[in-house]
């Protein structure tokens, strides 16, 4: 603060920087935010003399002054800084307040801390409302450097770690960032199906959902505590009905009183109901249900297969060929056995789908999405990208910075694979070999992004034979209207195409990369019935964290990561 | 408009109205949205004279003039109104535009219409620059009255009818109000596992998920492809492998040359091979992996069950024990065989859970969360509001408007069944026995809400043999922390609770209620580490929708409806 500033009134330096001289206690609490003290621009300085009740989990904690008092470190997650909190000792036992992970609430007076300290606030606690103690000894993520790969195995805790504290709000930040910016921009958020049982890019890799195996298992549990009756008790409830059948003739015969009659047939019928509940049950099998040799999906669930969805894109289009743009939001599957750094059994997606729009359309709202993201960071979140700076990765805030401002790079697919050429020429070596026809594996999305340009590169007009049936086929009847967004850091970001609206044309695409048209024909009717032109794109959203914070493992960036032989909680 | 007003220049008028007298185009479209004309509190008049491209579906469109126009109601699902549109016969055979659902997109000019029509405006085509034809007989959604069951047969196209668009854009209103109510109270976003190893209620009927299936089908076209070797070809295999070593012994012994020997040992280790592989191969067994009569799990994906969640709480309190307040917001799974029009087998949840929090803070929330949202709804949705009440639920806003203003009764669930029972004797007639340790009926919810009290009722401390385990028990020992808001219309809107948070009690409740410890054992950590008072509740979107919208089935309120026996697409 400048001098000129000292000498002005607290008031009136406050209300410079827009900021009140109390603090308000949580909509649902009774305790204050921690944010809204050392959040302040002023570090909290302003809100002295304040009584606050704070809760918090304490990060460190030192008893001090011979135990007469201690020092704590409270963080509440609301903002990566903590507030520095002094108990006396008259107000507790100071050693159950101090170890890392001890969860405080206390009462207390805000006070400016001594000349030359960090802080700006601290708390002088008048009371102690509540301790949740941790026994240090047992605590499984003790205050020590922990790594990630250990974080890992304690899944429930981690999120008490500064980073995946920090990774949780820059996560929320780019999650609301994305609603943010496609209800500005009129797209109407669609809650795509999760249980599908179309398979959108004929891809295989699909996790399989039923009830068939539960249902057997019951069955099995059932049989064995009732087993199914043997021919033999069948046998004899046969011979029951037919002894019963004999009483009813005879009584009959014998012109027997009608009440007798009538108790006979009662019997009679009871045994032939006993009958045919035997039989019911003799037929049931334990195993799962078959019929002609294959499993009978007609007894699964929704009476056929079902699986988890791979991509929200083609059910998304019946919405965006009805109310225009639309986009969805939500968690994918890929059962990929694979265990790289890059890929998660279960992910979040991003998927807009813009009508009466074109490649260049979808190319525009790409860049624009990927910049509001990072101006949203740098504007809301410049704390946690700071700590990931510091801890991770010291160029990801240059390169937010970078992406939000520079317009991105486009070059078509032909284009690349030259640049490419071009750069083996002159000696670059890449694993895949480099020519027209190839997709474009990672280090040739990374030399492009990373090396050759140095910012974003949106490459478009892909070879139709590496790119799906739903893309639009270009003039050119070889290459089709595709984009990738490549970032540095991570490559492809974001996959995008315009679709092909043109009913004749996809249906010979379908056919002409080999899948059946039967699945289809409800996503055919879209261009049957008042096709329109139309795109949209996929963005994969841990891969957007990845890029902005430096992490290196995707596996870090989501709460709960699934991948092949973990599924924790 | 006033008198006066008219006397008044254009422009001023519409700076009187807060309007711009140009319409701007999409950001990603060279088109305008309808709304941004004919949603104007003016209803476009300000915009005549503007030159505009627009695009849509023709909800309604007829020749005039003996063929020489045609008129359009063009709808882009922007808003619930049509533009009117105008082509003269020299711009396009006009047989072709006015088939229900056919797509337009076209250049013109706005013209204010003659006196006495309905519309404020309408669009004088000069351009057709792109048309997506229907053929009438064919179209499966033709523009007569269809009923909402008819619809659910026609997944992919019932969002081209006005009340699935209605839908569509209050859904994505209330989801939006959602995240902007938990975000403005500082709530982190956290996006909960979908795929889970835990039963957060121990209730079972939940789906599950595998690979084991597919896994055994592909191993069992590969064996019929490549049968498995029989005990003959092993034994043959085994012959070679000895004949080889004979062979290399004898050369040793006859002291053959080193290449003779170096070529004899790589014969050997050729059939040692092939012999280790085809034993490998004879192992391979079609169906599903087993072991000691059980399906071996270990060779599942996650190398355990696997199941698809039915509520994120248990998971998201992890990062409540962490960051404070959370909420997550996506889809969850129950495989009940109901036919209901209230339950879906795919529907989506709100959780909030909020830390240094109780029971009272929980209500206020879930209180303060709804009449956010109808307020949300009265303030953006009303156009689509209005529709509703035409053709649905003529009262549907006026429950808006009494649920955003008026406090919500709150009554103990002693009370409530003390209520219910002055009800029976006053002669109300139950289905179900009211007596103090029911679980309240629908039936008893909403005569609560909608008949004793006509307003939202908060119940709250239910018998703890009624509630689950992870609710916090009250000090009469007999009562549970739990609440449930009741709502007209639906009835129960939100159910939550204050959890346990001491680690006896908990751990007490879990035993008393048969539940196995060892799988809980990451719950319990939160209590034994740094435990906190917390709490949460969880609201099921579907049913929110319903209860503002007024619509009767849960299967028309959700896109891609599951249900047993059905998920299309």
């Amino acid at each position: 603060m400048a001098e000129t500033d000292q000498a002005l009134p607290l008031s009136d330096q406050l209300a410079a920087m827009n900021l009140t001289d109390t603090v308000e206690k949580h909509a649902f609490s009774d305790r204050v935010l921690i944010r809204s003290i050392v959040g302040r621009p002023d570090g909290g300085a302003g809100l002295a003399g304040q009584r606050v009740r704070a809760g918090g989990w304490v990060k460190t904690g030192r008893e001090q002054g011979k135990g007469t008092f201690a020092f704590l470190e409270l963080n509440d997650g609301s903002c990566p800084a903590s507030l520095q909190v002094i108990v006396d000792a008259g107000l507790a036992v100071l050693s159950k307040l101090v170890a890392t992970g001890t969860c405080v609430v206390v009462d207390g007076i805000l006070k400016v801390p001594p000349e030359g300290t960090r802080q700006k606030i601290e708390l002088r606690v008048e009371k102690v409302v509540s301790v949740g103690e941790v026994d240090p000894a047992k605590y499984p993520i003790p205050k020590t450097k922990l790594t990630l790969e250990f974080l890992r195995d304690h899944l429930h805790l981690r999120a008490r770690t500064n980073t995946i504290a920090a990774i949780a709000r820059i996560r929320n930040a780019l999650a609301f960032a994305t609603h943010s910016f496609f209800q500005e921009h009129n797209f109407l958020y669609v809650h795509t199906p999760i249980l599908t049982t179309s398979d959108c890019e004929g891809a295989g890799e699909m996790f399989q959902v039923t009830t068939l195996i539960s249902e057997s298992e019951k069955l099995e549990k059932e049989l064995i505590k009732n087993p199914p009756p043997s021919e033999v008790d069948i046998e004899a409830a046969r011979q029951v009905v037919s002894e019963r059948g004999e009483a009813v003739k005879q009584l009959k015969a014998a012109k027997a009183s009608k009440s007798e009659i009538t108790a006979s047939v009662a019997e009679l019928n009871k045994a032939k109901e006993n009958l045919s509940k035997l039989e019911e049950r003799s037929k049931l099998k334990p195993g799962i249900p078959k019929k002609d040799g294959k499993i009978d999906y007609t007894q699964d669930f929704f009476a056929r297969q079902a699986f988890l969805t791979v991509s929200g894109q083609l059910q998304v289009e019946t919405y965006a060929c009805a109310v225009s743009n639309v986009y969805t939001f939500g968690p994918t599957f890929r059962a990929e056995h694979s265990h790289t750094s890059r890929h998660l059994a279960e992910f979040w997606m991003v998927e807009p789908e813009i009508t009466f729009a074109d490649l260049q359309d979808d190319m525009n709202c790409a860049e624009a999405y990927v910049k509001y993201m990072c101006n949203w960071l740098l504007d809301r979140c410049l704390d946690d990208m700071l700590f990931m700076a510091k801890s991770y990765d010291k160029g990801c805030i240059d390169r937010l910075r970078m992406v939000a401002s520079i317009p991105f790079v486009r070059i078509s697919y032909t284009e690349a694979v030259e640049l490419l050429e071009e750069a083996v020429r002159g000696g670059k070596k890449f694993e895949n070999e480099v020519k027209w026809g190839i997709d474009l594996a990672s280090e040739h999305e990374r030399y492009l992004t990373e090396v050759k340009f140095q910012k974003p590169v949106i490459v478009y007009n892909y070879p139709k034979g590496i790119k799906a049936f739903y893309m639009r086929l270009n003039d050119d009847l070889k290459t089709v209207a595709a984009m990738d967004v490549l970032v540095p850091k991570v490559g492809e970001l974001i996959g995008g195409s315009q679709r092909e609206e043109r009913y004749e044309v996809i249906r010979e695409r379908i056919l002409e990369v080999g899948l059946p048209l039967e699945p289809y024909e409800w996503y055919l009717d879209l261009r049957r019935y008042g096709t329109v032109k139309h795109c949209g794109f996929g963005l994969g959203f841990e891969r957007m964290i990845l890029f902005a914070t430096g992490i290196e493992n995707i596996r870090d960036v989501i709460p709960f990561p699934r991948y092949p032989g973990r599924a924790d909680l």
